[in-house]
């Protein structure tokens, strides 16, 4: 075993921090977030960072980093306020982290990479066709994180496109059998086996 | 395919969509919050909400629901300003999902459990000696989400304790060789298994 400090975190050269400190929080979820502007110019972006804020109202946040690669997205999703988020499978994970590589604005990442674009019920933003389960987000509230500058954006959903057959009796949805990914770190991708559902616990 | 509006999501059980919505982010982190008051008495909690919020400074955040079982681990990092954030591994799963039982506030769940406490360099809250990789955090900031009463608690990392031959050339660490879990819904466990590391994306 080893101890860092965090004066050891402050000396390491910043690819490698961020390498090591994104590692930490443990496995992340993965998803390709699909936006367009007002000229409907549309783009994608992988983001590791949507989680799980409420289930009554169903909300989900995304954490946004200044000055990333994914600036259009939030770009995108402050002037539009809908935006999809799409599940990553084993089957695009390639094509999903490709997205963030810096193309130029007038280039939609769904070209670029080779995933089609979707719309579905008149909702104003792309979804991901390969995807195998999908949202339709409303943005509710930005929240501005001075301490380290960054944003988390909240969205409700407003609906929810998935396999029928991964819904289970209690609620659950078996996103493993959906072939949903997760990652970990900043490129590791990773598939899951469900090691078992423990029931409620009780004293 | 099924699409489910917001509307549906009004209309079901509170405890189905619980279990549904939860599903929606994707996979999720597992760790154990460790904690204690300033009289001592020692708490662990189970949190599937930790993530990475930023690596410089190297910050993690947890979200924390009102009136749940983890309402003791929240009063004392408000109390103490300290706590850990351990991996929950293949090993103490079983354990872990344990500490989410509403025991009565002057149990402490590690004797409850059968996980063991362990104090490292002073820090004045306890480690999950079972727990391959561990962290020692210091209470940044809380921000109070309105939409929803959450709160979010913003911790910065103290020091690391991990297994030295998980920390790989370029900073990331290997939580899949560190047996590191993680979790999906409410109280699916899954272990991972790598597909690939993919390089830096370029246009």
């Amino acid at each position: 075993m080893k101890v860092y400090h965090q004066s050891d975190l402050d000396k390491m050269e910043k690819r490698y921090r961020a390498a090591f400190v994104n590692s930490l929080s443990g496995f992340k979820s993965a998803n390709l977030i699909g936006t367009q502007n007002s000229q409907g110019q549309s783009n994608l972006a992988i983001f590791s960072s949507a989680f799980h804020l409420g289930s009554d109202p169903a909300l989900l946040a995304v954490i946004s980093r200044p000055n990333t690669v994914a600036r259009h997205t939030i770009e995108n999703i402050q002037e539009n306020g809908h935006y999809t988020l799409n599940h990553v499978s084993e089957q695009i994970y390639k094509k999903a982290h490709q997205t963030s590589a810096r193309y130029p604005r007038e280039t939609s990442e769904f070209d670029a990479v080779g995933l089609n674009k979707e719309y579905l019920e008149n909702f104003k933003a792309p979804f991901v066709q390969e995807s195998n389960i999908k949202m339709a987000l409303k943005l509710c509230e930005i929240i501005h994180i001075k301490r380290n500058k960054t944003d988390m954006l909240i969205g409700e959903i407003a609906f929810i496109v998935l396999p029928d057959n991964i819904v289970q009796d209690d609620g659950y949805l078996d996103i493993e059998a959906a072939q949903t990914i997760c990652l970990s770190g900043l490129d590791r991708y990773h598939k899951t086996t469900q090691l078992s559902r423990l029931p409620y616990a009780k004293p």
